[in-house]
C-alpha cells in the first residue's frame, strides 16, 4: 500500500510502539460509537483493536470502515499505541485504510458470533479456522508436534519415514483401508510404522517416524478419528524400562514447551492450567493385576485377562495428577509381537499411559520379541500368514537383538493438553465415519 | 553386561577417549591377522574398529570373535584409543565380549560386499538400510527434514496438515488413487494439500503443510514415485514474488544446512561437495518465453505453449551451477487455479525452480486466483463440478486477497543433494509401479 510504511504482524506490535506500519487482514468485528468506531482486525498472528475518529479521517473511508462486515479483507495504515485496557496491551490509530473486499450483507459470512450446531461449523471448517478457539486448538497442536520432532531430533533419534501403502496388516485386517494399487492390486493404508521401525532400528539403533495413520474402526466415540498422526520411536538394544523412561521423559518435555509458549492459547481454551503444571516426573508405575484390583473395588465390572475399556481408564487415571503407566498385560490382549515376561509367560512386557482427566490411552508400547522361534508360534496362534512376515522374521535371523519402542498419537495429547472433550477440533480436517467434507 | 561401564554410542567415541565403555551393536566386517583380529562393529550411530589380541583374551572369546559372521549382534567392553590411521580417528581396544546372536554360515546375511542387483536389494530394503551408503542418504533426508521444519517454524509459518483422504481431485482425477471409504463411498488421496493451504492461510497468514502424498503416475522414470513427502507453504497477502523469495531462502538454508551437519555422509556419498557450496543467493530468474527460445537453439523441439520435459530442464539448468527459476507459463499447461499476469493473460504467475545438475524441478507454485467470477470460469473450462469446489469458492467471497505457495518435494531434493541417480534410494521404502514390497 505504502511504501514507506513496514507491513508487520500482530504478534510483532510491541516491537512497533509508536511507529506507523501497516496490517494486511479481516475483520473480525466492530464496535460504533458516533463519530469513532473500532475494527477488530485479525491477521492470523494475532487481533488488534483499531480506533478510527471520523474527523481525522476521509470521510468516504470513515463511512467505509464503519459500515465495514465481517470478515472483509483490508490493509490499515496507522500508529501503534501502548493500551493497557486492550487484549494484546496494544490499539492502533487509524491513519488509512484499503478494502480488498467488504463481504456484502446480501451473503454475509456464514459463522456468525451466535451459536452454530457442529455440523454447521464442521461442514464449515475451512471458516470455522479463523476463529479464536479454532485457532488457539491448532496453535498448540503445532507447538506439539514442533515439540516432539525437538525431543527426538536431539536425543539421537534418526527419523526414517516408514511407508504409507503396505503389502500386510500388522493387527488383523479388518480395520483397514484398502486402496487400488495398479492392475487390480491391492494395497492397504498403514495403520502403524512399527515393524518397519523395527528394521530401521536395526540399521539405526534409535529410531522415530512421524506421519499420518489411518483406522477403519466403525467407532464413533469423542476419541476416534479415521486419520490421525501418530509419532512411534524404535529403540535397538532396549526393554520395557527404557519405553517408560523415554516416553515419560517425552510426555514432560512436550507438555513444558507448551507451557512456555502456549499459555495465550491455553487461556484462550479456558484451561486450568495448574493442571498441566502438574505434568512432572517421575509418573506413576502400576501393573495390570493392580489395575484390575483397583477397578474392581471402584465396581468395574473387569476381570482379569480383560482389556480395559474407556470408562475403565478413567476410573484409573482419576487417583492421579499426572499420566500413570500400566504394565504387564495379559498376552491375549495385546499384538502377537509382544515379548512374554520371562517370570510370567502369561503376561507381556507391554506399558500403556493414560493421561489424567479421563484423556485416556495416550502412548502404548513395549518389548518386541527378539527370538525367531517364539514369534513364529506366535504368528501361528494368530493365525497370520508366515508369507507376508518373512522381511519381518529377517530382523529375527540376521544380528537379532532385544528392541523396544512405543506409539503416541498426536490428537489425543492435543485433546488432554487444551482439555477438549472431542478430538474432532485437533485436526484442521478431521476424517470420520461420516464426515470426508471439506 | 557391566554396571560400572558407560554404554556408549560410536559418534560420542571421542569425548570418552581413554576410557573403558561398552557398545552394542552388530559386525559390519572382520580382519584377521594371526593372534590378532579387527572387528569392525556398527551401531547404527557411527563404525568403529576393535582390536582384539588373542593373549590378552579369553581364549573361547577370542576364537568366537575371530569366526564371527557379518551382521552378528554383540556388546563390546574396551577402552577407546585415538588412532589418527583410523577412519573415524579412534579404535576399540577389546576387553571382553557378549555375543547375542552369531548369525550361522548355514543361513548368511543376504547382502554381502559382492554387487547385488537393485531388484534384490530392493527385496531386502529392511536389510540393505544397514549399509553405510544407504544410511548416508537416510541421514541427509533426516536433516533436510529437519532443516525444512526449521525454515517455516521460525519464519512465522504455522504448520496446518492437511487431509489424506479427499473427496474431490486437485487436478483431475487419472493420477488419483481410490479407497473404499464406509458403505461404498469414494474418497481418494491427496495429491497435494494446496486447495486446504490457501483456506488455513486466510486463517492463519501463513502456513505450511508437510505430509506423504500420492499419485497414481503409470511413469517408471528414475524421477517418480508413488508415495513421497511434500512441503508446502502458503502466504496471505503475497504474490509470485514472495513465492520466489521464500523458495530462493528456503534451498540456501536446507542446503546450508547439510553441508554444515552432513559433510561425513557427503563424503561417503563420493558427492561433490563444491557443486552443493555453489548453492548462494540470487539464483537466476528467468521468463518461460527466454527458456523457450534457449531450448530452441540447444536445439529441443519445444515450441512456445508446450510443457518442458526432463530432458528440456536438464537443458536448460545446465547454464547454471544453482538453481534457475523460471515463471510465467502459458496458462494452458498450469492448473485452474494460478492467476494470470495481468499484462499478459495468456500467461500465469507461476514458477518452476529448476535443480543444477539435471535434477529436475524441485519447486512448483505462484500466485492464485483470488476474484470469485474467473475462478468460475476456470472451473467450467477445465470441466470441474462447481459443487465439489463449494467451499473453495468461499475463500474468495469472504475476504479474498491475494495469496500464493508452492510445493518441494523432498525426495528430489534429496536426491540432488546426494546426488543420486534414482530417486527410490531418498526413502526407506519406495514405493513404485511394480514395487509395493516389503
Amino acid at each position: 500500500m505504502s511504501e514507506s510504511v513496514p507491513r508487520i504482524s500482530i504478534r510483532d506490535a510491541a516491537a512497533h510502539a509508536g511507529a506507523t506500519v501497516e496490517i494486511a487482514g479481516w475483520l473480525y468485528n466492530l464496535r460504533r460509537s458516533g463519530k469513532i468506531c473500532f475494527p477488530l482486525l485479525r491477521d492470523g498472528t494475532g487481533i488488534i483493536q483499531c480506533v478510527a475518529v471520523k474527523n481525522q479521517l476521509d470521510e468516504a473511508l470513515f463511512e467505509a470502515l464503519k459500515d465495514l462486515t465481517q470478515e472483509s479483507s483490508l490493509i490499515v495504515r496507522g500508529r501503534i499505541r501502548a493500551e493497557h485496557r486492550a487484549p494484546g496491551g496494544y490499539e492502533l490509530d487509524v491513519e488509512g485504510a484499503e478494502i480488498l473486499q467488504r463481504v456484502p450483507e446480501s451473503d454475509p459470512y456464514p459463522i456468525t458470533p451466535k451459536e452454530h450446531g457442529v455440523d454447521f461449523l464442521m461442514d464449515h471448517r475451512h471458516l470455522w479456522l479463523r476463529s479464536r478457539r479454532q485457532h488457539a486448538i491448532l496453535g498448540v497442536r503445532h507447538e506439539v508436534i514442533r515439540a516432539i520432532r525437538d525431543y527426538f531430533d536431539s536425543n539421537g533419534f534418526t527419523l526414517v519415514d516408514t511407508p504409507i501403502f503396505t503389502p500386510a496388516a500388522c493387527e488383523g485386517t479388518t480395520t483397514l483401508f484398502e486402496v487400488d494399487y495398479f492392475e487390480g492390486e491391492k494395497v492397504y493404508l498403514t495403520q502403524s510404522g512399527q515393524l518397519y521401525n523395527e528394521a530401521n532400528a536395526m540399521a539405526f539403533g534409535k529410531v522415530y517416524c512421524f506421519g499420518p495413520t489411518f483406522r477403519a474402526e466403525k467407532s464413533k466415540t469423542r476419541r476416534h478419528l479415521t486419520e490421525f498422526w501418530m509419532v512411534e520411536p524404535e529403540m535397538a538394544y532396549a526393554n520395557l524400562e527404557d519405553v517408560k523412561r523415554v516416553a515419560e521423559e517425552l510426555i514432560v518435555f512436550v507438555t513444558g514447551r507448551v507451557l512456555e509458549r502456549r499459555r495465550t492459547e491455553l487461556t484462550e481454551l479456558e484451561r486450568d492450567i495448574s493442571k498441566l503444571e502438574a505434568i512432572r516426573a517421575p509418573f506413576p508405575r502400576i501393573s495390570y493385576d493392580e489395575a484390575v484390583e483397583r477397578l474392581k473395588q471402584k465396581g468395574s465390572e473387569i476381570t482379569w485377562g480383560g482389556d480395559f475399556g474407556g470408562a475403565d481408564e478413567t476410573l484409573l487415571s482419576e487417583d492421579y495428577d499426572r499420566p500413570v503407566m500400566v504394565d504387564r498385560y495379559p498376552a491375549q490382549v495385546k499384538a502377537f509381537y509382544f515379548q512374554p515376561d520371562a517370570q510370567r509367560p502369561e503376561v507381556v512386557l507391554g506399558v500403556d499411559v493414560l493421561a489424567p482427566e479421563g484423556y485416556g490411552e495416550i502412548v502404548g508400547g513395549g518389548q518386541r520379541i527378539h527370538d525367531l522361534d517364539l514369534l513364529l508360534r506366535r504368528l501361528e496362534e494368530h493365525k497370520l500368514p508366515r508369507e507376508a512376515f518373512e522381511w519381518y522374521l529377517d530382523l529375527r535371523k540376521y544380528g537379532s537383538v532385544p528392541h523396544a519402542g512405543f506409539g503416541m498419537g498426536v490428537e489425543r495429547f492435543v485433546a488432554w493438553m487444551c482439555g477438549l472433550e472431542h478430538i474432532r477440533e485437533t485436526i484442521a480436517y478431521p476424517r470420520m465415519i461420516y464426515r470426508t467434507r471439506p
